[in-house]
């Protein structure tokens, strides 16, 4: 029987080279999206276009209330920092965490894992370059894994769910080395937190920053198309 | 400052009970109840009613998209065992077992806990009557826990939100006894897994048989209005 794994797909560069690599290895995947009132709801079309690219089996995009999301720059009329980012060392939570998303985001990939009999998540957390976030960390991977393994029937049958983490020891250019590789069509995957109507990029949060510097130090050309300095959003 | 909790609210008699405690510790409660392609969904009007009556502050029924909650006797077209009960020791699970349904609740408890700065979240899961649920025993519950203080900024920061589970050890009797105590009205309960369109429980399903003996172990009168035996659904 093909093996088969739900994967969290953002439309983000990281999703896209994790869906990648879970296909790759020989994964039947279901890829899922989330729209929960993100500010960058335009990821969802790239989701939709990286799933379709790279031949995801399904994909899912799940509505979530919006009140379930709130008290972030993502989601709420907080401006995203432009032209600083976080320095991993200092332990600060960048004020675009989204309160406890990703263990939503979790839950609702392993009720879709244990519906569809797969063997693993994958999820494209990366500890390296987003260590402010507290839960793109391996300890809470670890700890999710094993709500996975106690809160449900497979994993009290003895076949508990892998959570996969392909990214989470890499930096931003080895991931795009990987992509690359793999045959990631890069232009199809939004990384800004803040881009505008047309979904071109604002080149100076966080995300557009390790991303620029990644493709630079990867040595592979850079298909986003960032709006002019200056423009608003 | 009041102290605040959120209270997973299901309209059931056990997470009533839950609620009138959390409010009789003095939290400030918001009680969340989900929609999501139940085929008992009556019991969500029964949620509301008893958020009215005890006094919670708020009350957010949130939907959520039923692809997500499948292959249960609770939200597929599996009918509901009737006249038997799972012995807890077997390890048996029940087919009313919705995959990883208490986890995505959770999830969504926490993230609104961390919007609201909640202290708590409560959950009324139950391990004695209700063993065969891989998602209502304590270990899981402790893991969650762990996933919560990991995954969330007012964890790392050093406040962990507390997941309580008052009833968990309790009898059905003594969980009546409980509620009766803090003035719950069990008559606005709903716990049949597979009420008629008037909410009329069938008598016969697990969720029947157990809340039915507790009322006579307890010594309280029952209020449940249960169909005629023979009445179709």
């Amino acid at each position: 029987m093909e093996k088969r794994a739900v994967v969290l797909l953002s439309g983000g560069l990281d999703s896209a080279v994790t869906l990648a690599i879970a296909l790759s290895e020989g994964y039947g995947c279901r890829a899922l999206s989330f729209r929960y009132g993100q500010r960058h709801s335009v990821e969802l079309a790239s989701a939709e276009k990286v799933a379709a690219t790279l031949g995801a089996g399904e994909h899912c995009v799940i509505g979530l209330d919006e009140r379930s999301f709130r008290g972030s720059a993502l989601t709420d009329d907080i401006p995203v920092p432009k032209g600083r980012s976080i320095d991993p060392d200092t332990g600060e939570i960048p004020v675009t965490y989204v309160p406890a998303r990703n263990t939503v985001f979790l839950a609702l990939a392993l009720a879709h894992a244990e519906i569809i009999d797969a063997d693993a998540i994958f999820i494209g957390v990366n500890a390296l370059d987003y260590s402010g976030y507290p839960d793109c960390r391996p300890d809470f991977i670890r700890a999710f894994e094993t709500v996975a393994a106690l809160g449900t029937r497979r994993g009290r049958e003895g076949r508990p769910f892998q959570i996969r983490t392909p990214l989470i020891d890499l930096t931003k250019a080895e991931i795009i080395r990987t992509g690359d590789a793999l045959g990631v069509d890069f232009s199809l995957t939004t990384s800004c937190y803040d881009p505008d109507g047309g979904g071109r990029a604002c080149g100076m949060c966080d995300s557009c920053r390790l991303r620029r510097a990644g493709f630079e130090a990867a040595g592979v050309p850079d298909p986003t198309v960032y709006r002019a300095e200056g423009d608003t959003p």
